[in-house]
């Protein structure tokens, strides 16, 4: 069976936002053993839409269309699709009501504009999918010939639980065999090195097959099965996940194709019975913010502190002026005392502290940009790294979280 | 003039990589005035790399080609492309000179394998443009009905500067008129609303255009004109651009395509001579880590906290503990005592405070997921806001943090 993906978005054909979705729904696909063999993207243009729609049903027997539900006059996806199908727009009466749920819970004291009620309008014969994250809701077209449409919004933080929690079953009760799959996420080790690591699995691979994605200072691998159910896809994984747990060990932080570094580490102090705290400079809030993602992760973090003055390093951390005098704001040693401050002003079991040069200004010739110290104390004891990032500020700060995370995880086990 | 873009690459069907090379060229063919209507991308496969080729020549007068010039058997793009044209590959001199001398800068121990010479292999009456990066070259043929393709590496350490230095400006001389555009963002105002704010701009449009985008808790608006130069472009958006001001004010907060909110206020401070400094719960550090996003916030910026708990607020805040006992850690006095608290705390002349019910854990009936308060203390004076959000724990935290941004922003004005 195959699925073709078009986004809808002049925003993308200008350029203004990079396609994450379709990314997003790539992978997907080919894990539920879908061929994707075309993308397309198209503005919010009804002629070329509805070109993009008939050309994409022609060649391929699911199409999905991202973007184009919301309220507004550009949003065309669902009335050209309909007409592509042939059928009516009518309201939806129970879409018109999750609309006013939206509303109340959001307790504006404005109306609701009259067009938010377009996105209750449905095409005639169509499966409704609730939204449970935004207004509109997404569709699914059965055409008489055998070819399906699917509409989802656009927004990533509504169309991806959409598509995980509705899309994606019902994609795979069209499939006559099963693809499963299972993640396997690895840290502390570099891409390149991973890869290496695998080389002959992946070269002797047929079923299940190895695909290995780099990720931000991860390496993540995806074992895929194809199999008549779902107990013998493990059978058949099985041998593939034991040989990477021999050559991965530890370096392993899960085997969940959902739990994030951020969570295992979270889950590691609460087995441990430990708290956290962070210091932060150059990352100011990043690698907090993101621990912090983790539902119930007060449970093992109180209070953290973002210092970016040495200043706020001193009087928060209790960082030596001297300290700062000899080595400076970024080093080793302010690291050290950071991560030794922030657990002891925390009272908390580990503390990790992140100073360094983001960029793109404040470097020298000596502490050049991308220079970053991560500091990690646990139960008293301190380590900490240099690590020389080569990004833009952004990319820079994100790797420092990372980095962060994974020699947290490598303390404490 | 229409430009479209194909990627060529099975890696991007897959997901395995996000086409950030699309948003990239999209959003300089954008600035170049240039029209494009289409993006596609397409796998290492001959019959179909044929078909999108064809299409995309039939459709638009110059088609982008990225990816597939490699040396392995699967980089096709340069042989379909030659076909389609109907010309002949022959050996360019210059070119395998050129990758002699990359190998030789290499200094590769092994010899260059014999796939490597296949890159020197060029359309004949192609115009061979040199690779500063790599050994592929980027390739421009002129078909004789007037249809252009360009051919550009896939990485885009190779494809970026070639564009840069040498596509853009063989792009431009082709061009009698141009596109222009600007974006007015605006906070403070709903998408709906703003929608229906502009609403009668947006059906008078010609030249200019006005397009709404919506963004977490910000409306961005473009608006393009069609002009033989820029300063006539900026004659035909001026009134456009003065009726937005009249209309949204304020809540505009900038004209420039560049500046995001976090560095509209940033930018706010600095001219005041003010420092900020952040309280946070449920944000966790993401509305600081998104402040200190922006270079060189650290002159407003010395010092922020992160309080989960009670005792932190407490401690680090001074809340009372009246206060938290009395009407909790969600609620509006324990907002306005954080902001207070964190001013004083930090030595600061404004202070944000957040804190809220993320999810997906935590509500109750009467303070159910979604609730969160925003205080705002600037020079003393605090303004404290309740939010009801309806979105996962991650979109809570996205929408309290530019509620905050815009918050300050207000309090600020």
């Amino acid at each position: 069976m195959t699925v073709e993906l078009i986004s809808v978005g002049t925003e993308i054909l200008l350029g203004n936002i990079v396609n994450t979705n379709a990314a997003y729904l790539a992978e997907k696909l080919a894990m539920l053993g879908l061929s994707c063999y075309h993308q397309s993207v198209v503005g919010d243009n009804e002629e070329r839409l509805e070109d993009a729609i008939r050309l994409a049903l022609d060649r391929s027997d699911i199409v999905i269309l991202g973007g184009g539900l919301g309220p507004t006059k550009d949003d065309l996806t669902k009335e050209v699709t309909a007409k592509v199908f042939g059928r009516e727009l009518q309201e939806d009466a129970h879409t018109r009501e999750r609309i006013q749920e939206y509303f109340d819970r959001l307790q504006r004291k404005n109306p609701i504009t009259e067009n938010n009620w377009k996105q209750a309008m449905v095409p005639e014969g169509a499966v409704v999918v609730d939204n449970h994250n935004g207004t509109a809701p997404g569709l699914i077209l059965e055409g008489e010939n055998g070819k399906t449409a699917i509409l989802l919004p656009g927004p990533p933080n509504e169309m991806i639980p959409m598509f995980d929690r509705d899309i994606a079953p019902y994609l795979n009760r069209l499939q006559p065999e099963g693809i499963y799959s299972k993640m396997v996420k690895v840290c502390s080790v570099g891409e390149s090195r991973a890869e290496t690591m695998v080389k002959d699995l992946m070269e002797q691979q047929s079923n299940p097959t190895l695909a290995p994605y780099a990720k931000t200072g991860e390496v993540h691998f995806r074992v895929t099965a194809k199999a008549a159910d779902e107990e013998s896809a493990d059978a058949l994984m099985q041998p593939m996940l034991e040989e990477l747990s021999r050559r991965f060990g530890k370096n392993i932080y899960t085997m969940d194709e959902n739990v994030t570094l951020e969570e295992a580490v979270i889950l590691l102090l609460k087995e441990k019975g430990m708290t956290l705290t962070t210091a932060e400079s150059c990352t100011g809030g990043l690698l907090a913010g993101q621990l912090m993602n983790v539902p119930g992760a007060s449970a093992v973090y109180e209070e953290g502190y973002i210092t970016y003055s040495n200043a706020a390093k001193e009087k928060l951390l209790g960082v030596k002026h001297e300290t700062l005098e000899q080595y400076g704001a970024v080093s080793y040693e302010t690291a050290s005392e950071m991560a030794v401050g922030a657990a002891k002003a925390a009272g908390a079991d580990a503390a990790l502290s992140v100073t360094g040069i983001a960029g793109p200004d404040g470097g020298t010739k000596d502490k050049p940009v991308g220079l970053v110290y991560v500091g990690c104390c646990v139960n008293g004891r301190v380590r900490t790294e240099e690590f020389h990032f080569t990004g833009n500020r952004r990319k820079n700060r994100d790797y420092a979280v990372v980095r962060a995370l994974t020699l947290l995880r490598e303390e404490l086990l």
